[in-house]
């Protein structure tokens, strides 16, 4: 039994979620599932394709970037999901997809505008578009100043990561996260889903209104906080 | 063998055609099946997957949203259900869901044109729109008052559960309801069908024609009322 | 065995394509197969489901629209049916759909365009959609009249149903037809496909030009004709 | 064993990789695989459904579109490869569809702007569009001359099959290219990728900005290139 073995079962069931939701073709996503007690996470090597995956081949990296066991060099966005656990004491599993209607907003350079419900049940906030990066931090470490870009893009709207679990990077693609990896993949699901109904409505009503904010107070509750009542 | 065993199977193998017809992800949705003779409805554990769902798991709930038996918690929305069981004698089966379409056209807050005869088999009119909810009644009994706005919506237009049976709630999502929850449900997936080619009805013509009326009469005709000729 | 046996089969296999091509749900759609020695045609029965269709389930019709053997209601459409057997002697299938992309054409009541090759390798010309029916014609055997209201639309725009094998009924949805019911079901695909593409065409630029008609020529005679080399 | 079987089977293999990739309906595509070293390429039999292909149905060509071994029509689109075979050295697959989205950009006759960084994991530039052929190249040998129609839309552009390995035929549909006739079908999944998520965008923001040149080189030299380090 190789160390690491239950975090990178762990990962690699994450991993393979994401073609089984329709979030990605190819090799264009992965997902890192953290052990913060160690300090390390698990993440998908670069460049292989999902159905040659396996829990063995997965990478296990510390919260710097260096790779601590595994044979493959891991996802070339290593250093953003090092950058994000380091920075985020709270979150244990971080997804990077190039799902189709998110990534369509995230080229759009658009926040998504929260227009229901089923955007209002997992955020009450606009799904954030982090501006492009600026040319001197491009030509920098790229992969590690994402992580920068996507924490700034929170601070400026007074957001942290507690607040909202999905972000779209100006230009490229989503990135989502939370407490496992299996929750962050259940946000890149939803984000998916907010983004495509986001386009649609608009394309039905150029003037839809935002939800209003007894609703979104409302839906938001009825799934988190104290008075939560969704859920066993 | 459980108490209300039968009813029990009929909500399970309603909720279980959600996922397979495509109308929902995750836990974005329920279905409740109605035994008016013993004047309660089973329905869908609130949060769990439909992958773990099974016959015992359904909850069994009364006219006024009161347990009656079965161990988990009833979907958050159940309130919504028992209001419209309660004012609707004719009705067995009711759905809600965050179909995509659907949906999209809610957040639009617009009914949904009759503009040709897939809609017209199903419907005379419109597909409403009910109205958001006024910031009193959502700070009240959110679920409860959700029924309300249902039925309010349709007596504005002057229209029964008997002339229509799917709504869109706006900023929120579709319900449907029929004779049984096997029917609630087929009115949903042809609710996403309609909404889908409306959608698209509109970006290929901004200035579509709705049907005439001779032949919104004449497909519903086909299949419904005493000179209906559709079927068995 | 049942008389009629290999018809049935035929045009029982033929339906069975239209759920598994994506090109309907539940009941909405029907293919026939006609044998013309015979003057009959095999049609599906009114409002079966498709799982639970079987070739012994198939209705045997005259091309008066009279059943000549089985025991179900055949197809609510197939007066249209033998409408077009009896005066289109050269095809032995049609089927009718609700298909998404060609049934929001028809609901726009607009031609779709010949913008590219897809298209020309297998039409030369826009597809027609039929104009409404009159009030009258609505009145009276409505189902009966829809096969004088697609002929009528073809003989409008100078074509015959040896030119074109696809039409949109404005407000309705498609009928397609050829030498084989296997032969019309693929006009079916063909056609939704041209229009999902004519709409997204549309959508990405406004102004898109019609093919040349240099290409138009080029491309069908690929396929068709004396000069033709595609195929084995 | 048939002579070219190792070819015969790449060929084979690639092809149906066509349906499984969602990037074809019936026989709307064809994929071929070169052997450089003896001048052949292997190519899908002309109007043969894919459920009904092997290895053995391959045709093997030379690069003046001569059969050279295999009973069947070679591909109508065969002397299109043949023409790119022999004036690119550095390729050894060819493929042709007619997948939606590429295809509405085709039939839109626009280059596809590069909005993101799925687009320039994979190239520097918008993708060309050629524009339609002259009559006169019609009238003469058209396949033949649509090899040329592509080397010059990139010779418009200053660009060489190396700095691109796909195209959009304006009027027409995509066709893409790589070392492998593997390579050349992942090229076309990602181009219909990119033309899915750059219509959305369009959609989304109408002014959306193209993606900066820091950026597009930064991504495209982290999978390609002497500092590359994507992947294994």
């Amino acid at each position: 039994m190789q160390p690491y073995q239950t975090l990178r079962e762990e990962a690699y069931a994450a991993n393979m979620q994401l073609p089984a939701l329709g979030l990605v073709i190819f090799t264009f996503g992965n997902v890192s599932a953290a052990d913060r007690s160690k300090g390390i996470f698990a993440i998908k090597p670069s460049g292989v394709p999902y159905e040659e995956l396996s829990p063995e081949k997965m990478v296990i990296v510390d919260f710097d970037g260096k790779t601590v066991d595994g044979q493959l060099r891991p996802s070339s966005d290593t250093l953003t999901h090092a950058v994000l656990y380091k920075h985020w004491e709270g979150i244990s599993g971080i997804v990077h997809t190039h799902s189709t209607f998110a990534t369509a907003w995230a080229q759009s350079q658009r926040d998504i505008p929260l227009y229901g419900t089923t955007h209002a049940d997992h955020n009450t906030v606009d799904i954030p578009c982090a501006a492009p990066m600026s040319d001197e931090m491009i030509a920098g470490d790229y992969e590690y100043q994402t992580g920068f870009q996507i924490m700034d893009a929170l601070t400026q709207r007074g957001l942290t990561y507690h607040d909202i679990e999905m972000i779209l990077v100006g230009n490229h693609a989503p990135f989502t996260w939370g407490k496992t990896a299996a929750k962050a993949v259940y946000n890149s699901a939803v984000l998916e889903s907010i983004a495509q109904m986001a386009q649609l409505t608009e394309s039905i009503n150029h003037n839809a209104p935002r939800l209003k904010d007894a609703l979104i107070r409302k839906h938001f509750e009825r799934k988190h906080g104290p008075n939560s009542y969704y859920g066993q």
